[in-house]
């Protein structure tokens, strides 16, 4: 069985995800990454999202790092991270949402997080090249960061009394994310201090009488009884457990797998759609109305979550419970969002399982979630053999 | 026939519309109104939704003003706008997007529409109650928020090199809305003048060639070939065409009527689901993939759009064929979103015609525009009596 599924999850990430990615989001002209993709590749926009621009590099780039190195991988990471250093930044250091194919920017958030997947693009650069460049600009913009994230009003976004001062979820997440990747280049204590603060932070998300993780909690960690408060986003909560596990196990922490190993299976039970398959995108955890139109909808990037948190989960507990589990998913994911006629997965399908969408990748959806889930998973199951 | 349709539209407003939100949207202790509200009316969350807000307080002041002055609905209009005036600007007299319920500020946008609803609101009243004070304040709020839209810049959204800076559809439209309500109150050649401009930049997202309304044009009116460039939505292309053939009506512009019906014609076509009904929300004008989750959903407020552009389009017309169209949309309505069980409509409906959500109200939907489909369709099938 796990040869099995060793030998799928390599054809399907080394002949049919990256094969896509490389014939046909290489911006040759400008560098960078086109990600607004049709089902054949065709691009529908030339239009360059940071996000993914500094996704695709970290990808590009722990591919070369992690696979092989004779692929042109680091290449094509290069060029990305070229773009992005040359027409990315402002004058303050902060990073665009969006640019021009040539560079010009388009639009730039009011959040952290074009910066944090430009900060794991240059520390997987900095494993790669041995640059201590990139090391530097990515601990430089680390401290940035954290400060952005302490004073939001210093990213543009007012401060209004009546607004969410609580704890968003992805927050101690990317935190926990960057640390991880630049506590491998460096050793420094003060990350180690701040990745016990971030998992603390994670840990108030965590709901356990409830059985549920909140995507939204007050200041003090208490419930918030909004439809920001009640949120949940099963996929999103998979995700964490098993940045937790990967925590746990890197720090010998096995109370904290513990507690992630329930996350999982909570969020497997709350988020699968029984009638239908897949993971709900939202729910509301009291059942009132989700405010988000596609909550219903079933999205790539939590199902390539739980294809590999599963898998994890049975790999550090033995329980074949997880395994059952990861079956489901997987062959959802492969028969439903894998598209073997032109590769890649569909992103976008309705409730019932039908694509809505015939792109490939778009403003939020490029080389990162499908061949990081697969590389991952073939990485785990390599050690079983 | 017409005696039918006038009696399933009064019924659906007098009996089923209006109210639900009378008994469910009041906040008693606060003022305003809860627009997050189930399938049976109860509230799902209590903030407020300042476009929403000037919305349900323009309605209730016009079925003062046009239909009953004995239903209290003065009172709820006027506990309305007391709550926006109260809690809902800033010191330099912006509109936030978001209150509390107890009207400490959630969320502002960098965008003009809180502060155009809000002075829909004002004429309304001062209609209503022959205030000159609201007037004042409607004039001097018009002008502020012509300058805004003149100089994005002054509502705190970088304007960046590789932005778009050419025409949103919207922006014309809100600002004949807004001189249509202000030209009652009084003359003012630069209204007039203004609803001459604003006729021509909205003329230019009209593609006669290519039969279909442009969401967002270049400076020069030029098509743009990306996504934002591309994207129409047909129930937004049939209300700009009722604004249309309603300034052309007042000024006697048989041309315009003219092209507004050629509009209604081609959008009903190119949106309306030949598989499943609806109109769809949002498409690609070449055939690339959307960009919007939600693209393929039916929503409520299209729909209204449709109901009522296309029985006035038969009404300026006398051409049978919009009453044939209007049969199909009003036939889907009143089987898919009209809710006699608990009244109102529901919102959003997967592209084959479910509800997705159980929800008649939210941050998006409140009491305008079913109530204004219906009543402006009753106004006029009563002069065809």
């Amino acid at each position: 069985m796990i040869d099995d599924l060793l030998s799928t999850y390599r054809t399907e990430l080394f002949d049919h995800v990256i094969p896509f990615w490389e014939r046909h989001s290489i911006d040759h002209q400008y560098g960078g990454f086109f990600t607004c993709l049709d089902r054949d590749g065709s691009v529908y926009s030339t239009d360059k999202y940071m996000w993914l621009q500094g996704r695709a590099v970290w990808m590009f780039a722990r591919l070369h790092n992690e696979v092989a190195q004779d692929r042109g991988w680091l290449e094509l990471a290069q060029s990305g991270l070229d773009f992005i250093r040359r027409y990315g930044r402002t004058a303050e250091g902060r990073v665009y949402f969006s640019l021009t194919q040539d560079g010009r920017p388009i639009h730039i958030q009011r959040k952290i997080y074009s910066e944090v997947f430009f900060l794991l693009a240059l520390t997987e650069m900095a494993r790669a090249t041995g640059s201590g460049k990139y090391l530097d600009e990515a601990r430089t913009l680390f401290w940035q960061v954290y400060d952005w994230w302490q004073h939001p009003e210093k990213l543009g976004r007012p401060v209004l009394p009546g607004g969410f001062r609580g704890s968003k979820l992805a927050d101690p997440m990317v935190f926990l994310g960057m640390i991880e990747e630049l506590e491998r280049l460096e050793p420094d204590p003060r990350y180690a201090q701040l990745a016990q603060q971030m998992k603390t932070i994670a840990l108030r998300h965590i709901q356990s009488p409830r059985r549920l993780v909140l995507e939204n909690i007050g200041t003090d960690g208490e419930f918030i009884d909004t439809p920001t408060g009640r949120l949940i986003n099963p996929g999103h909560a998979i995700e964490l457990a098993w940045f937790l596990i990967r925590l746990g196990q890197r720090t010998g922490d096995a109370d904290l797998t513990q507690r992630a190993l329930e996350v999982i299976e909570w969020s497997f039970e709350r988020g699968w759609d029984d009638e239908f398959g897949g993971l709900y995108y939202f729910l509301d955890c009291e059942g009132h109305p989700s405010t988000h139109l596609e909550w219903s909808m079933k999205l790539w990037w939590p199902i390539c979550e739980a294809l590999y948190g599963l898998l994890l989960a049975w790999h550090v507990s033995g329980d074949e419970r997880y395994l059952g589990m990861q079956r489901q998913v997987h062959d959802y994911a492969f028969s439903r969002f894998s598209d073997r006629a032109f590769g890649e997965w569909f992103g976008y399908l309705d409730r019932r399982g039908e694509p809505t969408h015939t792109l490939k990748g778009g403003e939020w959806k490029g080389f990162f979630h499908v061949p990081r889930a697969l590389l991952y998973s073939i990485q785990l199951l390599e050690k079983h053999l």
